[in-house]
């Protein structure tokens, strides 16, 4: 093992890595190097909400028991979010119930957060089924949710270039 | 947005998460929190070696141009590596080119690294070429190799006990 001056950064920053971590374990998140965990941990933090352990999905909930649907994009990459793999009529009677919070990062820089109630979802719950039943039944594999609907019909939440950090 | 303990903690740590990030992407990996990201530029720095940019899978090179393939597993969660999930010929070909690197994480703490030649390596080759070969050509869906087979037939190239940071 040569100790390279980049070896050498790495170990003198994972000590605060594991800080991080270990923040992140409060929040149910087990491995931030993992299916965004370093960024949801900011989305939970940001929002005021909590994880929900043990269960699918990146679901959240609040101090009165209300649950929500965290997604996230990074605007570097696409202009859109995924929504699920299998989307079909159980899947969207349980996303009825919940607020959607999305968020929009460049990378791993949190830029924005966004609200939106179910009423502003329902546009897409009803499209999605109607592609369902058209289809005979047919999983629709991950619709997407494009930036542009939430941008204009959600409220913003958090807005970085208000509370950088 | 409520300033609680713990958004503040978060907000103290990612200055750091930055740097980290800042010198993962110097190895090609944008974003530590996706796909181990993070833990590969350990893997990297540690073995000395560079990644290759813009390839599929977790390649890496060293300095004379030998390619190697890396993997790792988290052990409190899983006992065996996962390979590829469209396993065939054409991938084992590229594989019997290549020595592999394979690292044991327990959550992001990296424990061992140990290095298998491509002799090591060809029980897995021929037994998956066999078993495609049985099966009319169907790919195989990520055959795992187990930590007892790595810890046997490998070399260990790093030791946290021995180098803890």
């Amino acid at each position: 093992m040569k100790e390279t001056n980049d070896l050498k950064k790495m170990k003198i920053l994972f000590p605060y890595i594991r800080k991080y971590q270990q923040l992140a374990t409060k929040y149910n998140i087990n491995d931030i190097f993992q299916d965004n965990g370093g960024k949801i941990l900011q989305m939970l933090l940001v929002t005021g909400l909590q994880s929900l352990p043990g269960r699918e999905g990146n679901d959240a909930i609040d101090e009165n028991g209300q649950e929500y649907e965290l997604k996230s994009v990074n605007i570097l990459l696409t202009k859109s979010f995924s929504t699920h793999h299998h989307m079909n009529p159980t899947i969207i009677t349980k996303y009825r119930l919940v607020p959607w919070i999305f968020a929009i990062y460049e990378w791993i820089e949190l830029r924005k957060i966004y609200r939106l109630e179910p009423s502003k979802m329902e546009y897409w719950y009803s499209s999605w089924e109607k592609k369902w039943h058209g289809d005979n039944g047919k999983d629709i594999n991950n619709p997407k949710i494009p930036l542009s609907y939430v941008e204009k019909n959600g409220t913003l939440i958090f807005d970085y270039s208000m509370y950088p950090f």
